[in-house]
């Protein structure tokens, strides 16, 4: 914890949830030449606490954003793991942002705005990344929104 | 508009849709060495006119297929934006296809072939991609498909 | 069928499916530099027998896992075709798991594991890859499970 990304995290008042350890066979993340693949994260919170139920069901577009910036900042809190510090991120490149929601719900954008937003606040310009926003009939642990990622590393 | 795949494209008589802006803090489009990647595109037509309800319930499979191919021409317009001309795509990589249908929907492959053979009809084998084909819940604003896209770039 | 990894599978008395042929204008797998990608293969068993369902309907965990360990092995069976040998894999960096499942199910993670821990029995640490897990309305041919990925290639 001691790049200018996170000076500039504990400016914004964020901090990051502990890097969620995978419970199977296969790892949270994984580099390959200059790109880090991060698994799927959960909307789980700080305090451990999963944000869970559908979004059109018994969940508000607020509910559903604070969801994904959740799933977001696990995210990061891999991506620092893997890469000692925030600083060595070069560009978030893609997030796949998935929301547990009913067949008539529409707003999976603003919904998966919650961890976009995230990024630009925390990376700017290097956290506009591409994405696709998808509703999904359920997701592990029964929570709300899953996000995976692909990031580029800076070279050193 | 200047290249040999926009001149094919104007024989096959096909027009590009205007590339849509992301309405949120987010890019369409981002390249990262040679590979570029499209944020998830929806099925809306020329026109603006979104495609939009679920397979298996009020679609048909020529429904589906029809949405696919806009999505597909909404991703086309991202990349030739990016590119500045279509001849610039060395290979069509992968694309996910989303198709909001029912549980008992069986048939999407045929619906994600809207895309697929548009892809073909245009850049023959450089068009050939890989590709999944995913029945989900909903998608952005009642959509019926969403598709996004990784391209590989000609070196120049 | 001669590599290592060929003959430890033939020690694990697991035999892999024939590479099932795409049947639309897309490719089963295609090579960008080092990495692999895959499409999405179902969960067809080697006899052909499609393994089809919900999971929290009329599929259990313990069929699920079969379904993903099913559609990994189609997976496998694409490398092999693709590469020659199971030997040049370098690593599994991605697996996308996808699956049909009721809004109730939550127990998405284990029914990968059947995925997650036939890569990690054939290929130990170069199978341990990241990965998602999804569940989704529906998938092709009503298919249980759908899994893609991407392979990074040894060099030779």
């Amino acid at each position: 914890m001691s790049g200018k990304i996170e000076a500039h995290l504990e400016s914004l008042g964020i901090t990051l949830p502990a890097a969620a350890s995978p419970v199977a066979n296969y790892v949270p993340f994984l580099r390959t030449g200059d790109h880090l693949f991060i698994s799927g994260q959960l909307s789980k919170a700080i305090d451990g606490t999963l944000i869970s139920g559908h979004l059109g069901d018994n969940l508000t577009v607020a509910d559903g954003q604070a969801a994904a910036r959740a799933a977001a900042l696990n995210i990061l809190a891999q991506v620092q793991l893997a890469l000692g510090s925030l600083d060595s991120v070069a560009q978030i490149v893609r997030l796949n942002g998935f929301v547990a929601a009913t067949p008539a719900f529409t707003d999976h954008p603003q919904v998966i705005n919650g961890a976009s937003d995230l990024m630009v606040e925390i990376f700017a310009e290097r956290g506009r990344h591409t994405r696709a926003a998808i509703g999904v009939t359920s997701l592990p642990l029964g929570c709300a929104v899953e996000i995976d990622a692909i990031v580029k590393v800076a070279e050193t």
